[in-house]
């Protein structure tokens, strides 16, 4: 059962980086740098958070728990990293290094040969309190998804005038 | 201006396919065949509402727009057609069959090279009354994106439960 949930964990993760590149790579800048008004995030940005994520998130606060159990709190995730670290960075590039980054860490994840008592081994997180390591990993594929979600939203809603009268029967311009 | 916008509508629709094959192709059923409640629709339903959209919908209203002009509204648009089509396809076999018929309405739309002032011609929706060309191809890029969404919200919240504490800062879980 444990071992059938990592698997379908990894299914997503594995997959992403590439969904992202085949969604991406070479649009007109247009549909990537655009956002969903003042204070939101390209899908540009987005790239650059979930690169931060494999760097300093979820194997790292992996790491935490199989090393220290819930003693020792994880870090503090910068949600805003991207804005310091993508700046000159093409999209190709951030997509290229997410994809290897990505990589490199469900091999270490494999590489772990997770065992499904393993699953239930607890950590702090340092707003949230007490969670799993089971709860991480799958957080870890739901922020991928969420953060699929929000590229689709914010390119479609570029076109939340362009539509017309059709806006009405598509619920993701409100 | 118009070659610009026509540019930017078929550079996202000629990618949705491989966009979709790349995030579902092989995916275990778990993700692929669950919805987000009763009455909702699965990632499977959801590639075979795309493929109707194919046959039905989108070229066949432009043709309609270039023969007929506003005299002749469009035919109404069967939502729930997946249900009686897809049941014994495969999903590879409907990821397949959406990537063609994407492909031979795009090779048909290039084949018409539309002309900046024909984006502006007149269209009569049966439920929505005026329409321009133009609104009907960003709609037809829209809806693409605004499926994408659907199918990662769908898949993103089959893990609500599964996240535990992380829920609340995963606002598509709500």
């Amino acid at each position: 059962m444990a071992s059938e949930f990592l698997k379908e964990c990894v299914s997503v993760l594995a997959r992403t980086p590439a969904t992202l590149d085949t969604l991406l790579r070479d649009l007109p800048e247009g549909w990537t740098r655009t956002t969903e008004g003042p204070g939101t995030w390209t899908p540009y940005d987005v790239v650059g958070h979930l690169i931060h994520g494999e760097k300093t998130d979820w194997m790292p606060r992996l790491a935490i728990i199989l090393e220290h159990g819930p003693a020792r709190p994880f870090d503090p995730f910068d949600r805003e990293a991207q804005f310091r670290d993508s700046p000159g960075k093409s999209l190709p590039a951030l997509l290229d290094e997410f994809s290897e980054l990505r990589r490199d860490n469900l091999a270490r994840l494999r590489a772990l040969n997770l065992q499904p008592e393993q699953l239930d081994s607890k950590g702090t997180h340092p707003a949230l309190g007490p969670v799993t390591l089971r709860q991480l990993l799958a957080t870890w594929t739901a922020h991928d998804l969420a953060h699929l979600v929000q590229v689709s939203r914010i390119m479609a809603k570029r076109y939340k005038q362009e539509v017309g009268p059709w806006a009405e029967f598509l619920s993701v311009m409100n």
